[in-house]
């Protein structure tokens, strides 16, 4: 057993909290891992958890008793998130990054692992009250969305296929028709990669009709399965409210591609409900 | 400017360092940040660093001068990852996990984001010193173990694809044959998804004669990029050093299909070259 310094002791409580969010740690843990008084570690954790607080970074839950002990929650700041997915509406807005058939060119947006992070520290903050087992998603884009949401949410990953992968066993596979386009799809699920009656955070990149992400929801029901939440990167506007077919979910951007400037062919990109939802 | 007192300075000083990884912040950045003098500063660094390398978390670089700073160079000890792989071992040699053609399903593994973390940070602490522009995995598995890996070296991630994708304008296509079953396969990757000369780290899940690999490789050659260094999580021994396209990578896990108990079924997973390579 090491004996630590307060100082030290704050350093690497800091570092071991960052990297198990969601994870109840007894507080004997602590003790024993620093050699030190339960009521100092309690000490430790209340300054831990004013500086969270106040930075906005997480909360700290502290769970008394025999089975308790405390729980870091990251979180994501309204007012920081903002300025974050301001500067990416404005990378967004530019006429460039349009493509045929109303698609857009992010690439090198979901090329960012720190963005991704970012982007899924903040579904993770809006989600962290929620009931949810597992994080979802439909391969290519939305992968690392996914993987930044359930990591900062501590939860595992299921990927939905386009095609039936050989090495992943036996599988559900449905048609769906994506919203926007009336064109025929399939996705594929193992068997074995989700339990039933499991609830499911499903996260991806871009909606426009919601057809897709419908699909995933229709996939679900085979595994006895429910929605517990959905969350968006950029949601399209050039949908009416008859075709969309979701109605409940979160979004960082929307864009309207009709609403082109025709001088500077900037797009109009703006802030999503998230802003909205989260309150204030 | 808020106010902060040492010990609330420090974890929000680790909080800040851990969430910017491979990052030169300079002293002022703190200074500013925390309205404190630079010689406090210096101190708070020197017990995070002193804990960071105790704990074989990572280093903390110290560039002197007008443009120097503090760097986080996220690392894991190979006594800490030992545990981790070799417990990765026992679950990868479940006979169950056997799959036809020498394939295995590790989908749960891959779907656990913690994890990949871990084996993100390994990779990034073996490459730490390497001139590395940009991690790159071809499309699907491969994909959680790049953005962990590139996100603790602060780099952007290329995404090979196996088809050509609309949303990604114009593309260089390639084919190439595995090594392994000696049949023809596609890649492709967007024009605009890498800079010419960019030195490049590639990732995947697994590898039998690297043909995928190779075939990665070929494709830098025609964005007149070059391989930085290889990861991969597991390799498999069922080639031989002739059938072998690739002999310069580092592995997590070595598998030999051959070598099953016939009585357990259990399969041979042995430590991979990581655990020579990083020394000790």
């Amino acid at each position: 057993m090491k004996k630590f310094k307060r100082s030290a002791r704050l350093v690497e409580m800091t570092q071991y909290l960052m990297s198990k969010p969601h994870t109840l740690i007894p507080l004997t843990t602590f003790a024993d891992r620093y050699g030190a008084a339960k009521s100092s570690i309690s000490e430790d954790l209340a300054i831990i958890k004013e500086v969270c607080e106040s930075e906005g970074t997480g909360e700290l839950l502290t769970l008394a008793g025999a089975a308790g002990g405390v729980k870091y929650i990251p979180k994501y700041a309204l007012e920081q998130a903002k300025p974050v997915i301001e500067a990416l509406c404005a990378q967004m807005g530019h006429p460039d990054r349009m493509l045929p058939g109303g698609y857009f060119y992010i690439t090198d947006m979901l090329g960012q692992p720190s963005l991704m992070n970012d982007i899924g520290r903040m579904f993770a903050s809006v989600f962290s009250n929620h009931d949810i087992d597992v994080v979802m998603t439909v391969e290519t884009k939305g992968i690392p969305i996914a993987y930044a949401t359930a990591a900062y949410l501590n939860l595992p990953v299921v990927l939905v296929r386009r095609d039936h992968v050989v090495t992943e066993g036996s599988a559900v596979s449905i048609n769906y028709v994506s919203g926007s386009q009336k064109s025929l799809h399939t996705m594929t699920l193992a068997r074995r990669a989700l339990k039933e009656r499991s609830r499911v955070l499903i996260v991806d990149d871009f909606m426009r009709a919601g057809g897709t992400i419908n699909g995933m929801i229709e996939l679900l029901r085979e595994f006895d399965a429910t929605v517990a939440g959905v969350g968006v990167l950029v949601e399209s506007e050039d949908v009416s409210q008859d075709e969309r077919l979701l109605h409940e979910y979160v979004s960082l951007m929307r864009v309207k591609t009709e609403a082109v400037d025709p001088r500077t062919k900037q797009l109009n990109v703006a802030l999503g409900n998230f802003f909205d939802k989260s309150g204030k």
